[in-house]
C-alpha cells in the first residue's frame, strides 16, 4: 500500500513542496548519519581559553576584563574560511553572458558558549538570550556599511547540517546583494502588498491562528508554528505575532520570548526525532530598509533528517514525509 | 591566508553562486560519507532473478522471452514509494491563503542492469545506450498524457546522493505542473527569445566554445562543458551543440555520442574527486511543446561532495569551491 500525497503552495513564496498524507512515525531511514562529529574539546579552537585560535574578537559578552581571553559567556570572530571579504570592488564585470563581481561582504562567527558540549537544546535561556544579543548587536552594526543590502544569520549543528565542529556556534554573512532566499520573501510579500495593503507574514499568521492546527505555540509575543508548506520534517518558524520587519530592531522582551521558545520548541525536536542534526535561519528585512511594510522577520528551525538528491535537484520541489499537522500536534504537547 | 571568491550570475536562469579563486587540490574535507551502502545482493530487489520484488516491468529491454522473469539488460517498474501517482484529481482547493491538489504525476524506476555492482562509470556505451533508449522511450510514451506537463529523469547514485541502494537505477517523475527547476529556465529562455530571438542555451554553448576554457568535449554532437555558474565541485552540463529541445526526439546517433560522453566525463570524475556520490538530472522541454524555442535539453551530474549547509538554506546560494575552470582542465585531459 502505497502513501497518498499532497501538492502544497507556500502563501508566502509560492513555492512549491509534496507533504505524505499519513501519520507520524519514527522512522529507521531517518537515522541518518550521528549528528555529533566528536571533534575533540582539546582541538577546538571555540572552547574557552583558546581564544587566539578562534581570532580577534569583534564582539564579546563579558562581566569586564580584556578582549581575547577567558571570561566571555559569547563571543564573535570573523570566520577563518569566509565565503564573503570586506576586500574588494562592487562593480559588476561582464563577459558575453558571463557576469561576475568580487565576493565583497562580511562573514562572522558567533561562539555561542565557552564551554565545548552544549547545543541549543541544552542551553539555558539566559544564555540563549546572550547568543540573540550579539546577533541583535552585530546586525545592528553591519547596517552602517552602505555596501552590504542583506545579511543572514544561519547555523549548523550536526554533521548532516554541514557543521564541522561540534562546538555551538552560529554565522553572519553580510552580502552585497539580496540572496534569493531573501528576494523570494520580499517579492511575495510585495505581489501580497500591491494587491492588499498588508503584510503576507501577518495575514498568515491570522490564518494560522484560526486554524490553529499548524499552531505550537502563541501564548507570547512570539508564535511558533508548523509551515503549511513546510519543506523538511518539523520545519518549525518563530516569528512575532504583530508585524516587525527587522531583527535587529526587536526588544529585550521580544528576545526574551525567543529564547524560552526556542528552547522549547528545541528540545521537542530533539525528542522526537532523536537528536537530529539541523539548520537554523534567520530571515530580517534588507538593510536599505526599503521592504519593511512587505517584510517581517522570522527564524527558522531546518532538521535535517531526509536527503537533499536528484529529486530535488531535478525539480526544486522537497519531498516531506511528515506533514506539518502531524509535526505541530507533537510539539504543541511538548511546549506547554 | 584565507582564499577570495567571485560572485558569478548563471547567463541561463540569473542563479547565483560564490566560487573560490584557488587551484583545485584534493582535499580531505571531500571525504564525506562512502558512496557505497553496501546492501546485499542477496537482499536488492533490483537484481536478476527477483524481478517480482521490484515490481511489473512497465517497459524492459528483452532479447525475446516473456515479461517479468530473467534476460533483460534494462527494466522499468513503477516506483514502490512514489512522490507522485496516477489516482487523483487535478483541483485546486484554496482555504485562505492556503492552496492544495493532490499528488498526480508518475514515478518510475529505471533499473540500468540486471547485475549489482555496476555504477554508470563502469557500465560499458552499449549498455548505458539502452538505459538512454529507456529513457526517450518512457518520455515518448508519458507526453501522450496530457495530465502531464513535465517530466524531470534523475539519478542518485551513493548514500550522500540520497541512494537507498547500490544497485545502479535512475528515475522518472511526470508533474502535472512544471518544476521550478525547471521553470526558471523556461523562464531565462523566455526573456532571452524575447530580446533576441534566439535560444540562449544555443548562445551560452557559443560563447562557451569560443572561450575554450569551460569546455570539456566538443568533438562530437555532444557538448560536454563546466557550466560558468557551477554549485558544486565538478557539476558537468552535456548538451547536443545543435538546438534540440526535447531529449525524447533524440537520434539513435546522438544518444550513441552521449552514451560515450557519459563513459569518459564520470570515469574522469571518478577519478578526480575519489569516487563520489553523485546526482544526475535530465530536463527537457515541458510535455506541451509550448517553450520548444526557447529550451535546450541537457544532462546535469553533481557530485556530492559538499554538504547543503544553513548557507545554502538561508541565502538560495550555492558556494562551490571548485572553480569549473579548474574542474574542465581536469576532466578535458582524462576525455581524449
Amino acid at each position: 500500500m502505497t502513501v497518498a500525497t499532497e501538492i502544497r503552495r507556500d502563501p508566502i513564496t509560492g513555492r512549491t513542496v509534496v507533504i505524505d498524507r499519513a501519520p507520524f512515525r519514527r522512522r529507521d531511514d531517518f537515522a541518518l548519519e550521528p549528528a555529533r562529529l566528536n571533534d575533540l574539546p582539546s582541538a577546538c579552537p571555540f572552547c574557552e581559553g583558546r581564544e587566539a585560535d578562534a581570532g580577534p574578537e569583534i564582539l564579546a559578552w563579558r562581566e569586564g576584563g580584556p578582549a581575547n581571553v577567558p571570561g566571555w559567556s559569547v563571543r564573535v570572530v570573523p570566520n577563518r574560511h569566509p565565503i564573503l571579504r570586506i576586500e574588494g570592488g562592487m562593480d559588476v564585470h561582464g563577459d558575453g553572458p558571463f557576469e561576475t563581481r568580487d565576493g565583497l561582504g562580511a562573514h562572522e562567527v558567533i561562539v555561542e558558549t565557552p564551554l565545548h558540549d552544549q547545543p541549543w537544546h541544552a542551553l539555558d535561556p539566559e544564555r540563549l538570550w546572550r547568543v540573540l544579543w550579539a546577533w541583535r548587536t552585530r546586525l545592528r552594526d553591519l547596517r552602517r556599511d552602505s555596501r552590504f543590502t542583506s545579511a543572514v544569520i544561519f547555523k549548523n549543528h550536526g554533521r548532516a547540517a554541514g557543521a564541522r565542529l561540534d562546538h555551538a556556534h552560529s554565522q553572519l554573512v553580510a552580502y552585497p546583494v539580496i540572496p534569493p532566499a531573501v528576494m523570494e520573501k520580499v517579492q511575495g510579500g510585495t505581489r501580497h502588498f500591491e494587491k492588499t495593503a498588508r503584510c503576507i507574514f501577518c495575514d498568515v499568521i491570522a490564518a494560522e491562528e484560526q486554524a490553529a492546527r499548524r499552531v505550537i505555540s502563541n501564548d507570547t509575543p512570539i508564535l511558533a508554528l508548523s509551515p503549511f508548506a513546510a519543506r523538511v520534517p518539523f520545519e518549525t518558524w518563530l516569528l512575532p505575532r504583530d508585524h516587525a520587519p527587522r531583527f535587529e530592531e526587536s526588544s529585550d522582551r521580544a528576545l526574551e520570548a525567543l529564547a524560552l521558545l526556542i528552547g522549547k520548541v528545541m528540545s521537542g525536536i530533539d525528542w522526537a526525532l532523536e537528536r537530529p542534526a539541523y539548520n537554523v535561519v534567520l530571515h530580517s528585512a534588507p538593510l536599505s530598509g526599503e521592504a519593511d511594510r512587505v517584510f517581517h522577520w522570522h527564524l527558522e528551525i531546518l532538521p535535517r533528517v531526509t536527503r537533499y538528491s536528484g529529486l530535488e535537484w531535478g525539480s526544486g520541489i522537497h519531498r516531506n514525509p511528515v506533514a506539518p499537522e502531524e509535526a505541530a500536534r507533537i510539539l504543541r504537547d511538548r511546549c506547554i
